[in-house]
């Protein structure tokens, strides 16, 4: 395209973006029409997609970053013949494709984006994938806003492209000047996002990203530094083109005052239809190999760490499948995910101490095919909570792996201890959660998390556990195991992990004492197992649940949830780690917690005792 | 002190180091020894601080970003006098202060640290007390690893230390080239830490981390730069002075294979003894005023939204005390906190998109005696879980405000919704969770939980809802509110916020039915209120939660939890956000998640109908 025509196209987005937001009656169309020019440039000059087949491989990401801007995303779209006018304005509408801010409900969105400062580090991942997996020739654009350059997320991103020299990765920032509710930190200094962004290793090219002649040869530029990652920057102005909003505070998030009049000052509407270029054929997607997985098998009796069996299962299931990746956050020995990068190096990404660039990591793999598991501390999976919550309204299959869970871990105290990761996980739409007590059941878990969807999360224990289960037993997704049982038990003891083994030592000592009890191991904390509750429910009439979590969001609350349909609920109780810890051996750490052998069969003896008082 | 006998003391902290991993079997004797030297020179030459008087606000602050290297700093307070050596090798003790990270259980550290990359978010926080409200002349000294510098919450705090120019921050980076895994990113290369942090605007000083010389002009070089953050970037080797040891991968926390022979290669115990010059006399902590509290006052049946009233209320805490700080992460006039900073612009810190530092902010604070009130969309907040959840080891009393709640906020899609955040909040040892209804509760509450400990949590509407309490109403934390009820009720609807508008016709439509229900206001999420619940559940059999919120973690967990200690449950039944939203109108939202009048009125039919069939 001409520039003339290249400017029409830019005024056509702005137009699209105004009367988007303006049936909508709500929306970001000053965010959109700041970055008009530098989408126009894009989508007919630089981007190589097959918008008739977005499942290509080999096509270009596009990730929307500023994902408020969507006006001018579906404006694009609607340039590209991929969508038609009338579901433009459909824009925010209930049932519509078109949300407040772009999910893949889209079939050319690969990511939701929304929560500021993801797009990049999701871009890492896709680009990861490119340059090293896939290795496919495609690029990973970015477009950013520059008030999310504020989010530590983008720095971990921007660190992590440069060290693995992503010179596929191609970052655009629009740099509007001002934020939500007023100017941004640097304002219009293109030069602070350059210098930082030069310091961490990055190209970087600055730009009047209103001149469109510039604006393509920045973007050329771009496209021939393969080495490392290349930032445009960009100089632009909110609301451009329509004078009563362009660069002006309190504009923003809010369709234009006047949109009639607001077209007409940029022109009126244009019919510009781009033919996008598709990418190049013939690169098709590495085959990836499938043989038959051999998990490693464990003796009952003997002692082992269930992060240890994740880690040899994990090994195992690469060398089975092919398109399963590790990724972890510089504690792979303590994950033991250096099983797996010992036998799988190809396939073994090191993110260092960054949780929130390893799970957009994984986020974006996920978008080019693979199967991503992703393991550090449990504790240090809350650093990523918006990434994980973002990673369930972008349909994305993750697995997520949280070792040292819980008191247990002993000495190193409680900046250590996952505590509240199964609380963070269950909430997640969609999720599945298991917690294994043992090394079989731990092997089984890894293989079968594998093929779900949605985000999938495994906790493991740091010390070494009993195997308690044979190495052909199976452990379907929403079961749970009953250990111990008879006719006449008075009460159930539901735990998981490191309490099914104190569990069955209490169940021992009251068995001893005359008061024999249900066991039940709720490997699957979601979903969880209303049936097998139910009949011990049912035949015990009272439940109690011990967890080495807070009370809140983990066992005691997913077995409370099996009972909320209306059913008759059992009397339950539940032990859980209440206090604050501090430094003690794992034993010791139990006992203070409350949740120990002793503890669980005190327990139940209150709970039996104040039933048959009542 | 002379080189000499710094370069001693530098030796004593190395062998009183081994001694406590020793000691305990387990702990970080390398990654202390590496900071050895440069932990003397600031103490024996740098540090302002009076141990004998760890409030004093006019004392510097040491924060210990690198928390497991926790022996080293407790050695450092033996050197100080403030601990004895048969204390120094309880170290890892159950019951004992020092703890495996360091914690406030001891009265010098201000923040528990041990979640790397804390450390200068949290020091960010105390150095703006310093600067801009206590206007005193203390230093905050920030003890950093290399490995954390990959953490982006280091980058959010290096980006707003430089904007806000903050000359009394002075962070230290202990370079010791290994992490726990292997190398660091940029190994030795001080030049990559330094070119970053002087791209953010900050003064930078590269030196041998083990000449306590260098170390000394340094760190004299550090104090002297007041007029923007200063970085002093220290070369050392990982267990420095051990032969067995030093630079060696593999060597990651455990103690040394070897103690006798590390001490006698370290030239055996000292008992060097520093006096540490204390701060200068006669800087009072800043008057903090305290005026009457004038909450606005909301009219019965006028329509307004909680964030308004949690802005306006916010304003007139503000106004009463003087001790009052709002933090917000560049959405004020979303969050309301614009209320405050219209009336008290000296106390609203702008913190822009960085919810890391934001709460990080808060932290730090709040150590210095300020209450802070940290603001953003309640999905956001997900973004620093990992700063809430360490807060809490902190024992710090903070204020969390999160807005833009559930899919009540109609168009703009999950991405801004907080759907999580009760889970979230709920699981936090020690916390108060909060959920107002309507203005005058939510002016209520905000003046309430600013005096309570720990992190307390208020979560607010974006849209308008009416005003259902009058303005004089109290409303105790822990309590609810029973809004109908009847001798005959079939059933308990409990709700909070948005859903208490939604039960309250649902028990108009019911009752117009033959169908009398029992509403219950659960205004206070945690603590929960279980007489109030235990009664209801008593009169009528059945409790019903209805919820803007996924159905883990949040009220229906609440009112659960509240039936968890052993005594007769009624029959359970829970409304909450199950699927994905997408776009919508609030009322449309409410509908489709099923959460509005009519799904609860069809839900209670349901449950009373079941259990007549029973």
């Amino acid at each position: 395209m001409r520039y003339e025509e290249l400017t029409e196209l830019a005024q056509q987005l702005r137009v699209d973006s105004v009367r988007a937001a303006d049936a909508a009656g709500s929306g970001h169309p000053t965010s959109s029409m700041s970055a008009a020019d530098l989408a126009a440039v894009l989508l007919a000059h630089h981007l190589r997609y097959d918008f008739s087949d977005p499942e290509n491989p080999a096509n270009d990401r596009l990730v929307f970053s500023k994902g408020h801007a969507s006006p001018l995303l579906y404006s694009l779209y609607k340039a590209a013949g991929a969508i038609d006018d009338e579901e433009l304005l459909t824009f925010r509408k209930r049932d519509g494709r078109l949300e407040g801010h772009p999910t893949p409900r889209l079939p050319w969105v690969d990511v939701a984006t929304g929560s500021l400062g993801q797009g990049l580090p999701v871009g890492v991942g896709m680009a990861l994938a490119g340059t090293y997996l896939d290795r496919l020739p495609y690029r990973v654009w970015v477009l950013s806003g520059d008030s999310e350059m504020a989010e530590g997320s983008v720095w971990e991103a921007a660190e992590h492209a440069a060290f693995e020299k992503l010179g596929n990765l191609k970052l655009i920032v629009d740099v509007n000047r001002l934020g939500q509710r007023g100017p941004t930190r640097h304002q219009h200094d293109l030069g602070a996002y350059a210098r930082r962004l030069r310091a961490f290793g990055w190209h970087t090219i600055e730009v009047d990203g209103h001149d469109v002649e510039a604006v393509d040869k920045a973007l050329t530029e771009a496209v021939e530094v393969d080495e490392r990652p290349t930032a445009v920057i960009a100089a632009t102005r909110k609301g451009r083109g329509v004078a009563a909003v362009e660069d002006q505070e309190g504009k923003h998030g809010k369709p234009l005052p006047d949109a009639e009049a607001a077209i007409e000052e940029l022109g009126g509407p244009r019919f510009v239809r781009v033919e996008v270029e598709p990418p190049p054929a013939a690169s098709a997607r590495r085959v990836r190999d499938r043989e038959p997985l051999e998990l490693p098998r464990f003796e009952l009796g003997a002692e082992e760490a269930t992060r240890t069996a994740y880690g040899r299962a994990l090994a195992a299931l690469g060398s089975a499948r092919g398109d399963v990746v590790a990724l972890d956050a510089e504690v792979g020995d303590s994950t033991r995910t250096e099983y797996f990068e010992k036998e799988h190096p190809d396939r073994y990404l090191e993110f260092y101490i960054a949780e929130q660039q390893l799970v957009a990591g994984a986020v974006g793999l996920q978008a080019c095919g693979w199967v991503p598991f992703a393991s550090t501390f449990a504790a240090f999976l809350t650093r990523a909570h918006d990434f994980v919550r973002m990673a369930a309204v972008s349909r994305a299959g993750i697995n997520l792996v949280g070792s040292h869970a819980g008191v247990s871990i002993g000495e190193d105290g409680p900046s250590q201890m996952g505590l509240e990761d199964l609380a963070m996980l269950r909430s997640v739409q969609g999720s599945t959660v298991l917690y294994p007590c043992d090394a079989n059941q731990t092997a089984r878990l890894v293989a079968a998390m594998a093929d779900l969807d949605g985000v999938r999360y495994l906790r493991t224990t740091r010390g070494e556990t009993p195997v308690v289960y044979g190495p052909d037993e199976e452990f379907p997704v929403g079961g749970s195991k009953v250990l111990r049982s008879g006719d006449g038990d008075k009460a159930t003891i539901v735990a998981a992990g490191v309490t099914v083994h104190e569990a069955l030592r209490a169940a021992d000592a009251l068995a001893a004492d005359g008061i024999p009890v249900r066991v039940v191991d709720l490997y699957s904390v979601k979903p969880v197992d209303v049936e097998t509750l139910n009949d011990a429910a049912g035949a015990t009439g009272c439940v109690l649940t011990v967890e080495d979590h807070r009370p809140e969001g983990g066992i005691g609350d997913a077995v409370a949830e099996a009972f909320s349909d209306g059913r008759p609920v059992p009397r339950l109780a539940r032990l859980a780690v209440r206090g604050m810890p501090g430094s003690a051996t794992p034993k010791e750490q139990l006992h203070a917690a409350g949740i120990d052998a002793e503890s669980i069969a005190a327990a139940v003896k209150l709970l039996v005792e104040r039933i048959v008082a009542h």
